[in-house]
C-alpha cells in the first residue's frame, strides 16, 4: 500500500470538500439565521487539516494501483462524512456527533434517510449544505475531483471505478477527467432544468433548489417534514416524479441524446429493463392502491410518484406508503432491492444486475433438464462474459448477506420491530431512505440508539460504493505492501 | 419429450403411494376412530389410476433422459400431494380440497406448515398418514420407489437427481437401487431409535411414531397443537433437538459411521461448517432468550432445540419464538434461509451453498482490489468449478427471487401484515414450516384464502424438490418433442 499517496489524496478531497461548503456559508450570511459562524469552522476544519496534506506530502511512487484507489475512496467518503457532519453538529442542528454523522452520511451516500426531527428552526445555510451532499454524493466526489483537478494523479481510472455506481465503467471519451468534466455538465444542466421547473410549478427558489438537489442525486432530502407531500401540487408531484425517473437513467444515455446519436441512446438494453420494470410497478402499485384513493388519476399520481421514488432510491414521499395496503407495501418493499441504471446517480442492485441475474435464473432452469446445452447471455446484443456473471450473481448474495447482518445487528441495537430493522437495514444498503414500520415515510431513523446509527452508516456507505471498497477495508491483504 | 414412458412411471409411483397408505389403514381399523372407510377409499383411488398406467402402457423407448426424469419428478410430486389428500378430505377432518392439497403437500415436502386447527378429534389412522408422509418425503418417493423396484427403468440417476435435496448427487455404491436401500436402511434404523428413545422418555407408542417420523423426515407434524412443547419434557426436548439435528446431516456421513470408517466420515467439510453454524447459532439464540427465561440452562433447552428446529427445517416447537425478543425473531428468520446438510432430509438453501456463497463472496472482496489475482475456491479439499459455483449463486437469486414473488401474491390474496406473508412465503420455500407472525408456531396457515394456500403448496413443492423440477414444467421447451 502506497500511503503516502493515499493521505496526499485524501488532502484533496478534504479541501474539495471545504469548497463545497462555500455557497452554504455564504447561504448562512444573506439568510442570517445564525448558523454562519457554524459553517466558518465547517470549512475551515478540512481545509487546515487537508491543504498540508495535499501541499507537503511528496509520494515517491505517483502509480495508482487498484488497490490504492479503492482505499482512498472508501476512506474518502468516511472523511467525507465525518467533517460534512461538522455543519449540522456546531450549528446545534444535531448536537450529537452519532446524529450529525447518520445524517452526513446519508447525505453523501444519496440515502436521505434522516435523523432530524425539528424542521421549524430556519438553518437556511445548513438545510442547503445537507442538500448538497445529496447533489455531490450523487454524481461522486472523486469524479468532481477528476473534473477540476485532471493532472492530479496518474491512472485514476481505479478511482472512478471504485465510486462510480454499476458494474460497467463507461467512459465517454478517451480522457478520465473530460468523460467527469462531460458528466458534470450534464448533472448540473439537468438539476437547472428541474431548478427553473419547480419555480414554474410554485416553489420559492430556495425549496425548488433543495428538492432539485435532493431529486438530481437521488438522495432524497426535503427541507419540510412531510416531504414533497406538503406542497400538495399535482404539478411538483408530476414534475419530481419524471425527474427522479430521468436521473435513474445512465448518464450515457444523456450525453448521445445530447450530441443528436438517438438511435445509439435508445439501443441501450438497461435501459429498456428499466422502462419495463418501472411501467410494470406503476401499473400494479395504481391498481394496489386504487381501493384507497378511490379515483384512478389520485391513484396514479401517488402510484407512479412513489415507484419512481423506490426505484430510483431517491426517497421522497407524497403520501405514506407505509399505511398503503399491504400489496402496495410489499410491492415498496420488493422494489428498495432493485435500483436504477447503473451510471445513473440512484443505488440499489442496478438494472443491470438484475436483468442478468433474471437471464441466469431463466437458464438455469433450462440447463436443468438440459445439462449439455449450451447457452450463451446477451445483453445489449454482445455474449457476457461468465466471470461478470458469476461476479453479478455473488453481488447479490453479498448484499442480502449485508441486508441480514445489519437487521440482526438493528435488532440488537434498537427496540424495534422485524419489519423496522429489516427494511432500515434494507432501505440503508440500497440508499433509498425510507423503509416501512418506525423508519417509514412518517417516521425517522431518530429513535434508534447512536450505536445503531453508527451501524446504519457503515450501511449507507457500503451500498453507495458498491460494497466491496467499504468490505475491502476489513481485509487485512489490503493493507500489505 | 417420452410421454409413454412419463405416464408409466407416474403409474409405478401412484401404486406405491397406494401401498404406503396400508399401515394408516391398518391402524384405522384398529383404533375405530371412524376413518377406516375414507382410508380404504383412499387406497383405491391411486391403486385403480396407477396400476393400469403401470401395466398397460409399454412404453417404445425406455432411454429416460434429464427431461423425463425432472417431469416425472414434478409431476410425481403434484400427483402424491392430490391423492395424499384424499384420506383428510373423505374422513372430513379437512373438508375442503384446497386445505387438505396442502396439508399433503406440506407433508410430503416435509415442512409441516398447517392448516389444521382441531387435534382434539380422534383420528389416529389420518394422523399417522399425515406424519407418515413426513417420513416417505423426506428420504423421497421416487428414492423408494427405486429401492423397491430398481430394475423399473434403465438410466435412474436423472430421478434420483431431481429429487434429492441438494446439489449434488451422492451415489454410495455403483447400483442406484442399492443406494436407494442403503440410504433407506439407515434412515428406518434411526428413526427407530428415535421411537425407542422418545418411549423411554415416556411417551406412548402412537406418539413417539408419530414424533420420530416428523424429526426424521424433518417434518414437524405434531398431533398435539401445542407441537413437542405439549410433552413439557425435558428428556423428550433434548431426544428430538439431538435427532433434529442428527437428521440435518448427510446420510452418506451415517453409512461411513455404519462401516467403521469414521475418518472418511468427518473429513466432509459441509459437516464442519454445519456444526460451526449450528453451534454459533444455539450460542447467539440462548444469550438472545436468557432474559425471557432468566436461567442459563431453559434458556439453552428452548435455544438449542429451535435453532435445531429451524435450521434443520423440521419445525416443531417448544416455545413460542414468535413472541420472543427481536434480536431471537431475527435470528430465526435468518436461519430459515440456510438449511441443513445437502443429502440429509433437510431443506433451505443446504449448508454446501452456504458455505460456497461465503467463499465466494469472500473471493469477490479480495479481488475487487486484486483484479488479476486468481483464487480457486476449495471444497471438501479439491477446488471446485467454476460453473458450479456460478450455478450455486444463480441459485440464490431464483431461491429469494421466488420468494419474493410468493410474500407478493401472499399479501394479495390473503389479508395479513408484511412479516406474516414474507415468512409464509419463506418458511414454505424452505420446507420449515411456522414462519413468523399469524403463521408462527403458535399460529397456522388456516386464515389464508383457498387461492393462497394453493400458491403456498406451489412454493413447498417449489423448494423440496430445489426449485427447477417445478419451474421447469412452465418452461415450454421441457414439453417439445
Amino acid at each position: 500500500m502506497n500511503k503516502r499517496l493515499v493521505l496526499r489524496l485524501l488532502g484533496v478531497i478534504l479541501v474539495i470538500e471545504a469548497l463545497a461548503m462555500v455557497p452554504a456559508t455564504l447561504l448562512a450570511l444573506l439568510y442570517g439565521d445564525g448558523d454562519f459562524l457554524a459553517m466558518l469552522e465547517s470549512v475551515a476544519l478540512p481545509l487546515v487539516i487537508g491543504l498540508p496534506l495535499w501541499r507537503l506530502i511528496k509520494p515517491v511512487d505517483r502509480n495508482l494501483r487498484a488497490r490504492e484507489g479503492f482505499a482512498v475512496v472508501a476512506l474518502a467518503w468516511i472523511l467525507l462524512s465525518v467533517f460534512g457532519a461538522m455543519p449540522f453538529m456546531l450549528s446545534g442542528m444535531l448536537p450529537n456527533f452519532t446524529d450529525a454523522l447518520f445524517e452526513a452520511a446519508s447525505g453523501f451516500t444519496t440515502t436521505g434517510a434522516t435523523v432530524l426531527t425539528d424542521f421549524d428552526t430556519p438553518r437556511h445555510g445548513v438545510m442547503f449544505w445537507r442538500s448538497f451532499t445529496h447533489w455531490i454524493g450523487g454524481m461522486g466526489v472523486l469524479v468532481l475531483t477528476l473534473a477540476l483537478i485532471p493532472q492530479m494523479t496518474g491512472r485514476t481510472s481505479h478511482l472512478v471505478r471504485a465510486e462510480s455506481p454499476g458494474p460497467s465503467l463507461s467512459k465517454i471519451v478517451p480522457k478520465m477527467g473530460d468523460t467527469a468534466r462531460i458528466l458534470y455538465t450534464i448533472y448540473g444542466a439537468m438539476t437547472l432544468i428541474e431548478f427553473v421547473a419547480l419555480m414554474f410549478a410554485g416553489m420559492s427558489p430556495y425549496d425548488a433548489a433543495i428538492h432539485a438537489m435532493g431529486t438530481a442525486g437521488t438522495g432524497g432530502f426535503s427541507n419540510y417534514a412531510a416531504s414533497v407531500g406538503g406542497f400538495d401540487s399535482v404539478a411538483v408531484d408530476v414534475i419530481i416524479t419524471v425527474f427522479m425517473f430521468l436521473f435513474g437513467v445512465n448518464f450515457v444515455v444523456f450525453y448521445h441524446i445530447s450530441n443528436g446519436e438517438w438511435r445509439e441512446a435508445f439501443r441501450n438494453e438497461e435501459l429498456r429493463w428499466y422502462l419495463a420494470i418501472s411501467g410494470g410497478a406503476i401499473l400494479l402499485m395504481t391498481l394496489f392502491v386504487l381501493p384507497q384513493y378511490g379515483s384512478f388519476w389520485t391513484a396514479l399520481r401517488h402510484g407512479s410518484f412513489q415507484v419512481g421514488s423506490i426505484i430510483s432510491t431517491t426517497g421522497y414521499a407524497t403520501a405514506d406508503f407505509n399505511l398503503w395496503p399491504q400489496s402496495a407495501r410489499m410491492l415498496a418493499f420488493i422494489l428498495m432491492f432493485v435500483g436504477s441504471c447503473a451510471g445513473s446517480t440512484a443505488g440499489g442492485l442496478k438494472i443491470v444486475r438484475v436483468a442478468q441475474l433474471c437471464k441466469l435464473g431463466r437458464r438455469e432452469i433450462r440447463r436443468s433438464f438440459q445439462p449439455r446445452s449450451v447457452h450463451v447471455i446477451r445483453f445489449d446484443g454482445h455474449g457476457v462474459d461468465e466471470t461478470m456473471l458469476s461476479q453479478t450473481a455473488v453481488f447479490f448474495f453479498v448484499y442480502v448477506a449485508l441486508i441480514l447482518v445489519g437487521a440482526l445487528a438493528a435488532s440488537l441495537l434498537g427496540s424495534y420491530d422485524l419489519e423496522t430493522n429489516f427494511t432500515a437495514a434494507l432501505t440503508c444498503v440500497s440508499n433509498v431512505g425510507p423503509g416501512l414500520g418506525a423508519v417509514g415515510p412518517a417516521g425517522s431513523f431518530a429513535g434508534y440508539t447512536p450505536a445503531a446509527k453508527v451501524m446504519f452508516t457503515a450501511l449507507m456507505l457500503c451500498g453507495r460504493l458498491e460494497l466491496f471498497p467499504i468490505l475491502a477495508l476489513f481485509a487485512p491483504v489490503l493493507w500489505r505492501r
